[in-house]
């Protein structure tokens, strides 16, 4: 279904990103792996080492990219505990540095899927400070941002998820005259390797998920939409934030338009 | 991708049922087809003819229904030109009634894809009469709700659909301890046989939708994601409302949350 497609997935050494790699590759694509870490060997068939938190690394990584790009999966993504500027720079203000410098590179008809998070669901409510987020063009500018805007870590892991589902709805025309279509994917709680940081700085909040839930969700669980998504199959699904997330956001959902 | 799997698809005789079921044929399911008229030669395994607005009809859908089912779409729906008692029993009195009627016979882990659509996209808005339609569980008692809530037909058309997805939001977990999740696809205007009618019926409104689409949707556009949700990579997605509108559904929700 993704063969003959060239993908580049990001965060793809581990977690959701590497589940996303092994689908992808086991569909018959070709995948460019960028991640901080090298992930395991034969997940990907390129490996390009970068810091999303860091202009000169995301430029580096779009000049590494040899020949057209079919889907960019922006997977990588940094838990509370990483501190407030670290998560807005790599969750939002760089992820969306590398999709535009790879715009040019990406073929007619190419899909960009997004990493979104049940914790970004909010977006609307928060508005006024998405905007905000959306107006910093700069990775310099997100620690000002930060102190201004009284944003803590915690604060900083719901903003850059709101941001970035904002950003892909926002963005649901803009590449339409090339066929580009960019949609978001907004898993709920995952055992990955971040897990445990959430449950750390989320307290009660996640543990309230994980009550509701049967259990976790596993990186499997996302990584079949991810690559759907990636694939023709796709093609009139446009600015579309999807949950998966074991019933979470229809919870949210009922609960706030008092259907229960 | 769905081998071995059995799928029965309601309104699978033309339109966006009928592409269901030739994108299920392709993936290696075995097909069973509903619908009042008979479905074009090879399109599916089993016909079985019946009308969503009588409840012995749907009885005996259940009854003819031989073997285990691993996914049921709801795909037949009118539009609001065949008025509103007809419309509301169709495209959910009667959806429900199939569905509940069915579940004894659906596999462990088995899905439901309800069709949906950009015209229920505003249920919580409406959440009251969606609440009183929920309470409606008789075919015959439409009429009498109709009358009550002076739903005229174009009305009629909306809520049924809000409805449906408040339903499918709403039975997030309701089968969840034998594995069964259901969720809804949402298109926006699709090019099928039933399209002049809402052109009629909803006149400007729909002209609008297609002046900001380069153009409509097909039929064709909406199976693969019908398809993807039967499979087992959805198994983690549940209660959720999927739109599949060229981008129509983000537009409205960016302009309501001000973000352009």
């Amino acid at each position: 279904m993704l063969q003959g497609k060239t993908i580049v997935i990001t965060g793809a050494a581990s977690g959701i990103g590497a589940a996303c790699a092994a689908e992808a590759k086991s569909l018959g694509a070709r995948v460019i792996a960028v991640d901080r870490n090298e992930p395991p060997a034969g997940l990907c068939d390129q490996f390009i080492r970068a810091d999303l938190s860091r202009a000169e690394s995301i430029d580096a990584v779009v000049g590494d990219i040899q020949g057209r790009v079919d889907a960019l999966c922006n997977i990588a993504g940094l838990p509370p505990t990483r501190g407030d500027v670290l998560v807005l720079q790599v969750n939002f203000v760089g992820l969306r540095r590398l999709t535009l410098s790879l715009l040019p590179k990406l073929n007619e008809g190419a899909s960009i899927v997004n990493l979104g998070s049940l914790a970004g669901f909010g977006w609307a409510g928060q508005v006024d400070q998405v905007r905000a987020l959306l107006d910093v063009n700069s990775l310099d500018d997100v620690a000002a941002f930060c102190t201004q805007h009284g944003v803590d870590d915690a604060r900083a892991y719901f903003l850059s998820k709101e941001a970035l589902i904002a950003w892909t709805l926002q963005m649901r025309w803009q590449w339409r005259a090339r066929g580009i279509r960019m949609n978001a994917v907004s898993p709920g709680p995952v055992e990955t390797p971040i897990h445990q940081d959430f449950l750390q700085t989320l307290g009660e909040r996640a543990e309230e998920d994980m009550r509701l839930l049967e259990r976790a969700g596993q990186a499997e669980d996302i990584a079949p939409l991810v690559a759907f998504l990636c694939g023709e199959g796709s093609r009139w699904i446009r600015g579309v934030n999807i949950p998966c997330d074991g019933g979470m956001a229809a919870h949210i959902l009922c609960q706030s338009a008092g259907l229960d």
